[in-house]
């Protein structure tokens, strides 16, 4: 498309880099800030900025964080003995927003895949190790995608925290509630009753 | 949503103002940018500034533009005398990319909308008639939308530039090129028989 001015198509291009974001929603989005306030737009531009540029990661879980230490991982009421293990910033948003789970987390920040390049060292697995170590974990949930991939990564890392007394274990597979048993793909029911649990299990019940 | 950081929660926040971005989506961008280098997330926040800070409107025509006057206004291969009336700088933007206008524009920023408290004075509708004045302009096409307040408009103005020897035309009303007949809405149906033109003026030809 034809801009008649330079500025605009500078931002129109700089939004169309963002992901679902074409050409049209871009200009519809420039339009929109242009009749803001400058104030207004100022303070969007300078957010989007400081947070690329301020944010840290956490030291122990490599969540984000403002601080060095997450506010998970420096809440005194959370339980630092029970790690989850997550591939991203977005699992942990996902679990938060549950508002069941008072354990702590530990961000992968991906999965063990050869074919996209990623092998174990480019993950922050010898941190999670050196957690274990230190003799403060008593749990780890594996919370990873249940694929191919995932699968490589739990077993990876259940070898490499067998030694030290730490029990694994895994955020359940099966149907979900709401679905349908005749849609369910096969793997998934075979393997639900496969795992099944005493009823009483499913009852909601506040969390311990 | 709980966000384990202020920065993050801060831009999410930023962008759910923006039309059509909800808060999952907006998380999605931020996780996006996050991922790129500062640099690159610099220069998207700084354009966004720039572009609302700097930008201009054509003296002439309103139309946005880096300088006092617009790329088109400034352009002298272009034909002053025949000026197009749009509501808004993106209808200037649609009309530029058909490629075929090789026209002037007069952006009147809206249209007479007494509902919403938008009178004549609101709009650019006294540059428009300064224009006319000054003898310049021989055609003003209409090309503002087909409502009542679009016509309202069209009536307003024609009866302001009445006695100035600018002819007066709109852009053709009909049924799309490619639209079915049957599908088309009846006031657009008996007018499209009524305003009828000899076959050969539907031809696609090279525009004068």
């Amino acid at each position: 498309m034809k801009y008649s001015s330079k500025l605009i198509a500078d931002a129109v291009a700089e939004f169309t880099k963002l992901p679902g974001i074409g050409e049209k929603t871009a200009l519809r989005l420039v339009l929109h800030l242009l009749k803001q306030d400058t104030e207004k737009v100022k303070n969007f531009g300078e957010a989007v900025i400081r947070m690329r540029a301020e944010v840290k990661f956490c030291k122990t879980c490599h969540n984000v964080s403002d601080n060095d230490l997450c506010d998970i991982c420096a809440n005194p009421h959370r339980d630092h003995t029970t790690v989850c293990l997550v591939e991203t910033i977005r699992d942990v948003i996902a679990i938060e927003n549950t508002n069941i789970y008072r354990g702590a987390y530990h961000v992968l920040g991906g999965i063990i895949s050869p074919i996209d390049g990623i092998g174990p060292e480019k993950l922050n697995i010898s941190s999670l190790i050196q957690r274990a170590e230190a003799g403060e974990v008593k749990e780890v949930i594996m919370a990873l995608s249940p694929t191919i991939e995932g699968d490589t990564t739990i077993f990876y890392i259940s070898k490499k925290l067998r030694d030290l007394n730490v029990q694994i274990t895994s955020i359940a597979r099966g149907i979900s509630f709401g679905g349908e048993l005749e849609y369910t793909d096969e793997m998934t029911l075979a393997r639900s009753i496969a795992t099944r649990l005493p009823y009483e299990n499913y009852l909601v019940k506040s969390s311990g």
